[in-house]
């Protein structure tokens, strides 16, 4: 299911990287680990990198209950969340040329505060299993202090677009001949050794879902 | 040198992480490859990803003449570009105090449309170096009509503040003796085989630079 299409959320740029179905946006936003929430105060645009989960078609936040980004954010001020993998560095015969291979999401909408308990907790729990899938099982959850001290916030997407890049470059015929390398530069994600906490207990084994790292 | 201290840039959530250091800003900004941009156009901010470079204390940003960005940055309107490095995953004995390792920097200013060719030219090569030092000795350097299909936007960073998160989980002492795994998974940006164009001459080696990656 497509979003609405309009002035706010139309690739405007190399159109036919646009994408705007459900499925794509929600694909991208599932591989990534931290969003970039822009919020505007007294005229100043605020760029602030947060973790997230996705539930559904929203996006879920969390701060300090006192937190700026949180204040301004549960008095449902228009927001803008945006997830960017950078795939790629695309190298062209020429300089103008150049490029990137990557997959973003920008998405449109307005947060408010999740005041519900269960539905508090849910999304603490969430924000923990995103990033890491059976790790809640093991550890300890919010107890009523943690959760009170925290806004979980949830972001509902009204509009959203994603673009994406692949393959290599696209140079000018003419400059096909020149002498010089031509081709992508691969650039992923990659998990190191896990590093246990200097006052981890000596006979606590490395849990299961260490495997999906 | 430090940037000005005020409402703006000042880092109220986790103070003891924030530093304003020119020097501390250009490492964690010269670490990136691509920075999110924040404006707003009639009360909706935008948060666009986009590939920069940064030249002394502006940081360089370009795109399409006619694009809605940077017609608007060339305005002059505030405007926010952030870079964040994501460093690696911070399992905590509870689901409060995991957290994340990180390096970001947000910085505030605005934008100016570089109009000088010479300066134009600079900043285009500016953007490639940034990224692959060395590739501008090897391609073809922008024609006058390549220069000006595009639009180069000098950022000129008025304040800015870096934050930084290292180091294992910050556990209540009274979590201590669970029995779950505590520690960090560590991430980093990891390059690929290169992967030669399609239409590359079979004549043509590797350059040099390709042992930075």
């Amino acid at each position: 299911m497509n979003y609405e299409i309009n002035s706010r959320n139309k690739v405007l740029r190399a159109k036919e990287r646009g994408v705007y179905d459900k499925e794509s946006v929600y694909k991208i936003l599932d591989a990534g680990k931290i969003c970039h929430v822009g919020i505007t105060m007294e005229g100043q645009p605020f760029v602030i990198p947060m973790s997230y989960a996705r539930i559904d078609n929203s996006i879920i936040l969390h701060g300090a209950l006192n937190s700026r980004l949180c204040s301004s954010l549960r008095e449902g001020i228009p927001a803008c969340v945006t997830v960017t993998h950078l795939d790629g560095l695309v190298l062209a015969r020429s300089t103008f040329h150049h490029s990137m291979n990557y997959r973003s999401v920008v998405a449109f909408g307005t947060a408010r505060e999740i005041d519900d308990k269960q539905k508090k907790l849910e999304a603490a729990e969430a924000l923990v299993e995103f990033l890491t899938p059976g790790r809640t099982t093991d550890c300890r959850a919010p107890n009523k202090k943690e959760l009170n001290a925290t806004s979980m916030i949830e972001f509902t997407i009204e509009q959203a677009s994603a673009k994406v890049r692949t393959g290599g470059p696209i140079d000018l015929e003419k400059d096909l001949d020149l002498d010089v390398w031509a081709g992508v530069v691969p650039i992923k994600e990659q998990f190191g050794e896990w590093i246990a906490a200097d006052d981890l207990k000596s006979e606590i084994d490395y849990p299961d879902y260490k495997n999906l790292y």
